[in-house]
Order: structure tokens, then C-alpha cells, then sequence
């Protein structure tokens, strides 16, 4: 599969329901896939992953965002813009480490898990996983090595969902973008 | 899985991106999971009718729709109101049957394959199939019995995306709407 064209000019807006329940569907199958929830949580980072170093191309033509200086722009890019365009929420930064290479994307609400309970028998499924691979895969393009994973999940019941991230190093090799 | 409460107040608008590379991954992984395009065809009616069933009270309470008066108002209020809502475009309704109990919803565009060529080895595989069974677990939850399936793709080579739908009968049984 192959991208058409640049798409830039012809977005199209909608309601996240279909995509929340689109998702609940994956998730589903992932789960009568593979044997246990630590498998699912692996598969659902590597498509995230894949969709993560595909995603990159259109952001970064739609909201022309050029390199960012350090971490903490990259982050407020993250909250302010990635998440408010695919998404349709604004997550808050928080919880910075004191080096600067790590902080947390508090989200409110997650529009994932809108219609969602886990059931019992899968209390260590990671079920947002999908975001951190899309994360980990986006800035992977843009030679960032950053390693995200959820330290808080409200369905997991915490209080609040938290993904946490932390700066590895900037890869020097040009990888290139586009087409696997 | 259950609903959590009326949310029609908080819906979250977001770029449809996302949502077509979630579906690709969808696709792709039933492809893993199944014998041929046939057995996935169907999964992805299945895995359609189940989100249409749950997606039509979000759809109820959002528009503040009532019960439509005939098989046409339905026509118009799935293109122009539904399709909107959920995928952010608005197909045309056209080739009504004379006696009024078949129309197409052509889709000048399809969200769901932006990103997407078929490859050889998945020549009969009906990528976007989810939404015919979103359609008919939707209106079968109004008590409506219809049968709905792609008559052309321009994935498979064809110059338009049509859908096309046939009334079949009113189902006069009330069937609970809401958690299976």
C-alpha cells in the first residue's frame, strides 16, 4: 500500500465514535489472536508503530511544523497540535523530569475508550497501547528515539490516563520517510 | 462492554487520518486471520453490523432525529446527516428503482482509503465492507431490514464508490436497542 498523493487540502472532519468503536473492534480481534494481554499490548505498539511512521508525513505537511529545538517544544507540539488535530483533544504536560528528557501527557478524556469496559479476564491489557506506538513510530521519523508507555490508565481505574515519555537520543541517520 | 452514559454533549471532532490507517491496520490483520477475501469480506460486515447496532443511539441522540416516514427521508437522512456526522462526507443518493425500495450512495471520496491500493493477491477483497454492515446494524435497530453491499469501489478499478441499498421489510418485532 502506498500513499496517492499529498493530501493536505482535504481533510475530512469527523466525530470520533466510529473511530472509538472502529477501534474497539481491533482491539477485540487482537485479543482472540493472541494468547495472553502482554501479546496484544506488543501487536497493538507495532501497528501503532507502523501507523505512527506513516501518520508523520501528513502532520508535518498539514500543520507545517518544522524542527522543533529541544523536548519541550516537542512535546507542547505533541499536546497542543498532534493530539487536537487526530483526535480532537489537548492533553495537559506535565511531571518534567529535572534533566528535561522526561514529562507526561495527562488526558482528561480519551476518546479510545469512550464505550469501554475491560472485562475481568483482561486486567493487564494495555487497550490505548495503539498511541504509544504512534507516538514512538511519528518521532521515530523525525529522529527522535523516545520510549512511551502508559503510566496511568482511567481504565485500569486510576484516576487519570497518563502516558509517559522519555527522550533516549536523536538519531543521526537520516531514515527515510514515506513508502515501507 | 457497555455504554457509559450519554455523551451527547462531548463529542470530539478529529481528522479522519487516523481513523484510515486504524482501518488499515483492521484490514490487515483480518487478512492475517483469514483464509481469502471472501471469509474477510464477511468478518468485516460482522465486525460493521455489531459498531452499527451500538453507533445508532449515539446517532439517535446526536441528531435528534425521529422515525423517518418513508425509505427516502431514510436515504437522505443516512447521506446528508449520518455520513457527515461519522466519516465527514456527504455521498450523493441517486438511482432510486422505480418503485422506490432501492437507492446508491455514491462516495465522491471514501475516508477509508486514502491511504490504500489493493494488492493483486486481494482482488475480490471488499476493503471498505465495514460500512455496509454499520448500515444494516444501524437500520436494523430502527427496524429496518436492508440489504446493503458495494456495487462499485474505485479501489477495484471503478470510477465511482457506490453503495447500494434495497428495503427488504419493516421489522415489526421491537428489538432492544443498546448493550448486547
Amino acid at each position: 500500500m502506498s500513499r496517492q498523493s499529498n493530501r493536505a487540502t482535504d481533510s475530512k472532519k469527523m466525530n470520533s465514535e466510529l473511530f472509538t468503536l472502529t477501534y474497539g473492534a481491533l482491539v477485540t480481534q487482537l485479543c482472540k489472536d493472541y494468547e495472553n494481554d502482554e501479546e496484544v499490548n506488543k501487536q497493538l505498539d507495532k501497528m501503532g508503530y507502523n501507523i505512527g511512521v506513516r501518520l508523520i508525513e501528513d502532520f508535518l505537511a498539514r500543520s507545517s511544523i518544522g524542527r522543533c529545538q529541544d523536548f519541550r517544544e516537542t512535546a507542547d507540539v505533541i499536546a497542543k497540535v498532534a493530539f487536537k488535530m487526530y483526535l480532537g483533544i489537548t492533553p495537559s504536560v506535565t511531571n518534567w523530569s529535572p534533566a528535561g528528557d522526561e514529562f507526561s501527557l495527562i488526558l482528561e478524556s480519551n476518546p479510545l475508550v469512550d464505550f469501554v469496559e475491560l472485562p475481568d479476564n483482561h486486567s493487564t491489557l494495555i487497550y490505548s497501547n495503539l498511541l504509544c506506538g504512534i507516538l514512538r513510530g511519528a518521532l521515530e521519523m523525525v529522529q527522535m528515539a523516545v520510549d512511551v508507555r502508559f503510566a496511568q490508565d482511567t481504565l485500569r481505574g486510576d484516576n487519570v490516563t497518563e502516558i509517559r515519555m522519555r527522550f533516549i537520543k536523536r538519531i543521526e541517520e537520516n531514515i527515510p520517510a514515506g513508502d515501507e
